[in-house]
């Protein structure tokens, strides 16, 4: 295939990835297939001589599209939301084209720089504490991860490195095995299997701690086990919080939790995978206070902020703990702006060598929204999209509530009143309501 | 952006990224900036209003351009050639536009078993041994990874988890950290960075094999570090050779160290990050040779495949030892087809929870090319090309030569006979012979 034909099957494509997404709904979210479908349906081996471009298109419809579970469709309510714009897809294209692979400053300059700008951009956004922020003189920074789990594994790997380095420091005698099975890294109960994963890896212990009534880690939970383990002989070193779980988008008292850790010389490391994106809107921001006495930060784009697939934002406070973990320096990586402090290679920052130019997304996608259509597309629904809705119930006549404020919402309350209203009323007011709020929603799209 | 104005803007993409790969040549290979140069070119802080789309445009040329290592340039020749072709590029657009995150089976189907069967159809390419390939009952299969430092990292965390459950089970009084104190793992002192870096993140004592004049390692090499590190009681449990290295391309003899490995009871994964490709022309396999005792096998067609990077090709032997060492099964990503043993759920192969649908750009790829074709890419040179190079030197009449043949190639043999030669009259031969080549390869492709 050469340049000629690229332009014209790629403006194909393009039309068929605009017909896919524009007619998302009319397929099935999930996929009707037993495992082991695909294998049936396409050749044992490669060809040896090339097929035609015509029977491959059709085969993603045959072949491919049958077996897809549909992440785009608007009846895709499972896992999390994999973040997709169109803006980040003209990025895409041009990284590939671009293809280079930013492991070091010299690979590509601008997929290093843009990425740190990016970031710094980005943590403007969400008003991250200035030490966050690389800047021209900052000692942190951020970088892009592919996904939370390995931000959480490259935290937890810097940790027990400057862990190893500090109690060496105060007793050189002890070896690194003999610290190693003495550290302690703790999380929630609730928190993501990744980071019981990222412990695992790392080889060092993990303790679970309970949560309360609403799955939350406060405080004296940890405080309580801390003192258990340091008189065991134990070594804390390293705390992931999580602001909002997995199963209830329950968050930990960072603002209790970071004290803490300060104090004991642990490393604090917040996973807020999927609510991270919220941060950008005023009324949201304070459910991150507490992140100032953070080591590590991250959440991903990928899932809530309009930006496809994989990009996860990290920032760490001191850049050289992380780079201190993971340092290695071949003579055929080195390149003369090295030393000069100025230069980041964010092959220190992360598990892979080679890295795409991911900023040129979040570039395009932060300029083709703006900050307030971002925090549009968080926010969704309206103070005026809830009002309207109670005038439609209270217009149909067939139920009667009244409205509340709730931190600035304007929220709509049901209350069982009647000593008559049985099990079934709860339920037909749920479906009436529901009908409505659907009704609404369709014509405020059209 | 709506679907029709993506419609537009991607086919302006398209034609951007056809005209970028056609004049690519015109650009300066490298750039010319000092690091930093990039953040002053850009607002300090996301708009809060959107950008319009041609200004983004006009600020690729501006901010970006300017600080690109053009990879595909025909001038690159830093590092390793990252792989490109348009069929691959076409395939990513309709991947960014799926969107899946295939984490399980059950998260897309299609994403996970096309990525089986593809990584079948290239191990059949490479003749590797049935036992690495996935089929309908096969106990091995392989997996795409992200990159050959991620292919290393697993393999050797897969090692270490087998080996503390193998002493474990002959000395149940063991604790995991007495064991872990004592295993090493083994790679050659010519290996690629990451592979120490690999025993860093695993908190494993890696040693450096010294090599031959040839650099590369020999198993007698291997042996006798093991005998002495036995008799000094530490436990050896993982060995990284490498087939083709980054300094100089040596092969480590792989079917001299397999058969220690295998007795010894080490992994023994093999990295041929770059030179893997080539084994799919008959006339290289042999290099794979020993492949047979090998645990896990990996290479890049992100490299010298024409597959977009990221595309990390890794098989093993046994995939419950893979899966074994990273296996965590949370509520939320159970689904009913998993204990079925007929699913793969990719994510346990993996350092990362997310992945993209990578395999669609091997199908497109493997099918637009078919095997003749890629192996023509490896090849790039023919037996003819060097003859005709002959006779155009002979014609020429500055310099003699004679040829020769060595395992099947036609080769320009040059010998310096004259007692007058100085080093004058080789750098002038050199010259000739260069500047005849590359008139021979212009001609060749007009």
């Amino acid at each position: 295939m050469d340049a000629a034909e690229f332009r014209r099957r790629g403006k194909e494509m393009v039309d068929h990835v605009a017909d896919y997404l524009e007619k998302i709904e009319e397929r099935p979210v999930y996929p009707d297939v037993e495992p082991g479908y695909l294998r049936s349906l396409i050749p044992t081996e490669a060809p040896v001589e090339p097929d035609s471009y015509e029977d491959i298109m059709k085969d993603v419809e045959r072949v491919i599209m049958p077996g897809i579970t549909h992440w785009h469709s608007p009846n895709f309510f499972a896992y999390f939301p994999a973040a997709s714009s169109y803006p980040a897809m003209l990025a895409d294209m041009l990284c590939s084209a671009i293809g280079c692979i930013g492991f070091s400053w010299a690979a590509s300059p601008a997929c290093t720089e843009l990425e740190t700008v990016m970031l710094d951009w980005l943590g403007k956004m969400l008003q991250l504490p200035e030490c966050f922020l690389a800047g021209t003189h900052g000692h942190g920074g951020g970088v892009i991860q592919g996904t939370a789990s390995e931000a959480t594994l490259v935290s937890l790997l810097a940790a027990r490195c400057k862990a190893i380095r500090r109690v060496q420091l105060l007793d050189p005698k002890k070896s690194e095995a003999e610290i190693l099975s003495k550290l302690v890294a703790y999380t929630s109960e609730q928190a993501h299997s990744s980071v019981e994963r990222a412990a695992l890896i790392g080889a060092v212990m993990m303790k679970k701690v309970p949560t309360d009534s609403l799955y939350a880690v406060r405080g004296e939970m940890l405080k309580k086990i801390l003192e258990e383990d340091k008189a065991a002989g134990l070594i804390p070193f390293y705390f992931c919080a999580t602001l909002g779980t997995t199963p209830s988008c329950a968050f930990d008292h960072i603002a209790d939790l970071g004290p803490l850790c300060n104090q004991e010389n642990m490393w604090m490391h917040i996973d807020a995978a999927y609510a991270g994106s919220a941060f950008i809107c005023p009324e949201f921001r304070p459910l991150l206070n507490g992140v100032e006495y953070a080591d590590s930060f991250n959440f991903n784009p990928h899932k809530w902020m309009l930006i496809n697939f994989d990009c996860s934002a990290m920032w760490v406070k001191k850049r050289t703990d992380i780079i201190g973990a993971f340092k290695m320096e071949p003579l055929y990586l080195k390149h003369e702006n090295q030393e000069s402090g100025l230069v980041t290679d964010y092959r220190h920052w992360q598990i892979p060598l080679g890295r795409r130019f991911r900023s040129l997304k979040m570039w395009f996608v932060f300029r083709m929204y703006g900050l307030q259509g971002l925090q549009a597309h968080i926010r969704k629904g309206t103070n005026e999209l809830n009002q309207s809705l109670l005038k439609k119930i209270t217009k149909s006549r067939e139920i009667h509530l009244v409205p509340c404020q709730l931190s600035g919402s304007f929220v709509l309350r049901l209350a069982i009143c009647s000593r008559s209203t049985e099990f079934r009323h709860i339920q037909q007011a749920w479906q009436h309501i529901t009908q409505l709020a659907f009704e609404l929603l369709q014509e405020h799209h059209h």
